[in-house]
């Protein structure tokens, strides 16, 4: 399950609630696809702005509509309580595995975040995948606490941040931390500029978000990794350049996905919670000009 | 209200709720040292691991207790929709004021800030602090964001983070932040360590973590400071250089105040929800023995 294309789904919503026909659609795609599996509830999904009982709802959801693809659901939140209640909700609704940020409000101690994966794992019948994501955390995992934490025998993954865009440094980093997690934790790549390099620098699968939207553009450049067609993982992510510039100059890859989604109308306009916007004016233009250049629809 | 000391009293805690006759207790105690204003649900009291509805229970049990002693309620929340159900339940509480800080998963933009503490401030009849700390917010303010938020006619406090441990600086920049919002908006200074030197550089309040604990000691710093009395404000902040290095050593303060309060009976062990961990080991003991040296009880 954690190897591949693992694709994430925006949660498009408003504030009067989320737009569950749109979701359903979003996943039926990745499904008609074959995605490796389906990431609901990521940060792509907007899971730390819902509520519990709208969580159970997606997750719910998204298994229904998934047929036979597997779905791993997020279920980070700020205290360990509620973590325990999103792992519960998840397992109810047909997870077939989960996924773990240790979100921050203070700042966290690596003992802490150790507790928390710890208390997690043993309320957990099904894998867990580690989310290490400082860019929305704001917590450094070191090498030594991953670890540890892998060591845990419900983990089976780690989704990592995007690794340099060289082969060479790529490869020396994920060999470091593949040198200290037991063999069979996987390791993913996230942030999907850097996706083809991660991949052919040996990790397992590609945790992504345009794979969300676009899962035949991601499946083809997974599959070319995969098959270690350096030449051709590298000239599909070079197309997408013009992606990867957008996320680069407006803050990453969420609101650069949702604005798409909103062009293309596979969503409403807000799909966003407040007080997170979609790309409005010339940086709407822009996106809508690479959209087109790209034929992508 | 938003001037002279702020306490900041913790919300004691367990995986189970909130000891609610301690947090009584505690609030109790900041009445009857006659604190300014006390700042419920701040970051010291954890506002950000809690429900709606422990929050709701929390500000009117707050309410409840402080006699005439105004009571600003911290009403932050990932989601513009969070912040307005906070606020209202604040409001109902019988709130003299609100705390709002622009809490982060996904990086925000400035737009995205002035947009929430606009749509905040037309539902709010009571005033409203804006608080910047974005060491758990991870949001930093230009003066000129800080400006355009002042305007709005609800904001009447901004709780700025540390300024620079030298009067000219911290004179410095108190003045240019003046020199941008209008004149019935008041700067206080957050951050114990710099409060001695924020308020004798021109702020008009202290937001205190450790007057939540020791409002006599916080008050006897405010009052020199309030008088001008450089030397007597400045030896009273000295003299607590030992709590302040733990504070440096220890991840800021809030460990150490919640540690304090477990080791001197005023709360239960553990008070803060996990993940979160009081201090333990050696760092307790080095607290345990500061607070011996220092004569706190």
């Amino acid at each position: 399950m954690f190897t591949g294309l693992s694709a994430f789904p925006l949660t498009p919503m408003n504030e009067q609630g989320i737009h569950e026909y749109e979701f359903t659609r979003l996943v039926e795609r990745l499904v008609e696809a074959r995605v490796d599996s389906i990431g609901v509830l990521g940060s792509t999904g907007n899971y730390a702005y819902l509520s519990g009982e709208e969580r159970a709802r997606v997750a719910k959801l998204c298994v229904e509509h998934a047929a036979d693809v597997p779905v791993v659901v997020g279920i980070g939140a700020l205290r360990t309580r509620d973590v325990l209640t999103h792992a519960e909700n998840a397992q109810q609704a047909g997870a077939s595995g989960v996924l773990l940020a240790p979100v921050s409000y203070q700042k966290l101690t690596d003992d802490e975040v150790f507790s928390l994966f710890e208390t997690v794992c043993r309320s957990l019948s099904v894998p867990l995948c580690v989310y290490d994501n400082p860019g929305t955390t704001h917590f450094e995992f070191s090498d030594e606490l991953h670890g540890r934490i892998a060591q845990l025998p419900q983990v089976h993954s780690i989704k990592i941040p995007p690794v340099q865009n060289d082969i060479a440094a790529a490869q020396a980093r994920v060999a470091r931390l593949r040198g200290l997690i037991p063999s069979d934790v996987t390791i993913g790549i996230s942030g999907d500029p850097a996706a083809a390099t991660g991949m052919l620098a040996g990790c397992d699968a590609w945790y992504s978000v345009i794979g969300g939207l676009y899962p035949e553009t991601a499946l083809a450049l997974t599959r070319a990794a995969q098959a270690k067609d350096v030449k051709q993982a590298c000239a599909l992510s070079v197309a997408l350049e013009p992606l990867w510039a957008l996320y680069r100059d407006y803050g990453g890859s969420l609101r650069v996905a949702a604005t798409i989604a909103e062009l293309t109308g596979k969503v409403s306009q807000p799909c966003l919670p407040l007080p997170l916007q979609t790309l409005q004016g010339d940086a709407r233009k822009r996106v809508a000009a690479a959209i087109d250049a790209l034929q992508l629809s």
